[in-house]
């Protein structure tokens, strides 16, 4: 504690974004299908935490909404951890207004509608339980398109195929000012690695930058976004 | 490593396992749907690499197969470490024979059928991807009623009713001759958790353990495992 704030007080870095209030959502979210059993995704949440704490350094107030991860909080950010969806998305309506969202959290798309309240039995038919599947809420656009939308909007779209053409088709669906597309196929090992490969897309650009630590991704997104705040007013 | 051999020196405990070879298996296991997505469960592998150390230290020659986890492997054990539900079944098939064969992993019942090697995009229709999902082999009844059987094959059984009633049927319908059943509903929190409350139950015994922590339970089947050894020439 006597170390941070020691650093604090020697921390010299430019504050652009002192003033402004940001949300991150970051890591996986977890679908509960009955007591036992869960869908998830690969996130780590390294990116997103990356991010939030990239945002706070440069001195925007930061409220980070976290899908379940083993990762430590980031530094100088308060954190809401949530598990599914439903959840993220309320943590974050709770959050608003905000100048800056940056969703990196990978949501799952769909949730199992009526969770079973006891483990699910193999019965002798062979075959799987049913499960109703209904489309989780699509937080991104929620905000996007909403009411409170912050001054700035970007998402993460994590890709297998045709990257910039599924980002732009998110950005004017989603109401997002940019899309931060991974190509997360198999040879890139994203999920749980340190390093990315990411285009920053918006409605005019398209910036392909070079595979760098997902720290570096966090530090040039932010640097971006000041840069946004210097040039616009909003 | 000094320090280990020093232990393994002054380790004066009874090895009433000595010359036995069993196999473990622990942790949940993955299931992937698409390159992103996947089916998992809450098993964290306290468990069963706690049986896999207990039977280490009384002597016997153990491999541990395990699902993915995220806790270390435990001391004077061979770790397989496996990701599906097909890979943990070649792995324990390759390890036969054995005396001592103990299933704690938490398999998927159920698989992807096609898995995707693309990222399943949501379409239009609002509707989920129809996921084609088949059965996954049956390890536990693979070996229990298999040629290589090993003289003591333990289940365990993860139940949120019913607990008693469904770890018999197993019994039989799997060739175990031990089940151990324990209640993983919500108010015992005992996925990740330290503490178990379990039944040891066979063909015409019913043990109900007090709730003890994972270790102790650990602890207390490597005990059962030696007495069935000592007096039942097997």
């Amino acid at each position: 504690e006597i170390l941070r704030a020691a650093e604090d007080l020697l921390d010299n870095t430019p504050k652009p974004l002192a003033g402004k209030r940001a949300i991150v959502t970051s890591g996986p979210t977890r679908e509960d299908i009955d007591p036992v059993r869960y869908i998830s995704n690969h996130s780590s949440g390294k990116q997103g935490h990356a991010i939030a704490a990239a945002l706070a350094q440069a001195g925007a107030e930061v409220l980070l909404v976290s899908g379940p991860v083993s990762i430590p909080d980031p530094h100088d950010v308060t954190v809401v951890n949530v598990i599914c969806a439903v959840d993220m998305q309320q943590a974050v309506d709770r959050a608003l207004p905000a100048d800056i969202a940056v969703f990196v959290a990978a949501v799952a798309d769909w949730r199992v509608d009526s969770q079973a309240s006891e483990k699910i039995k193999k019965d002798k038919s062979g075959k799987p339980p049913a499960l109703s599947m209904i489309e989780n809420p699509d937080i991104l656009a929620g905000v996007g398109n909403g009411k409170k939308r912050p001054a700035l909007v970007v998402g993460f779209a994590a890709e297998t195929e045709n990257v910039v053409d599924h980002a732009r088709a998110k950005l004017a669906k989603k109401g997002a000012d940019w899309i931060v597309a991974n190509d997360v196929s198999e040879e890139n090992n994203v999920f749980g690695g340190d390093a990315n490969t990411v285009r920053l897309i918006s409605a005019h650009d398209d910036e392909a930058w070079p595979k760098m630590s997902k720290e570096d991704v966090a530090a040039k997104l932010v640097e971006r976004i000041a840069q946004r705040f210097e040039t616009v007013s909003v």
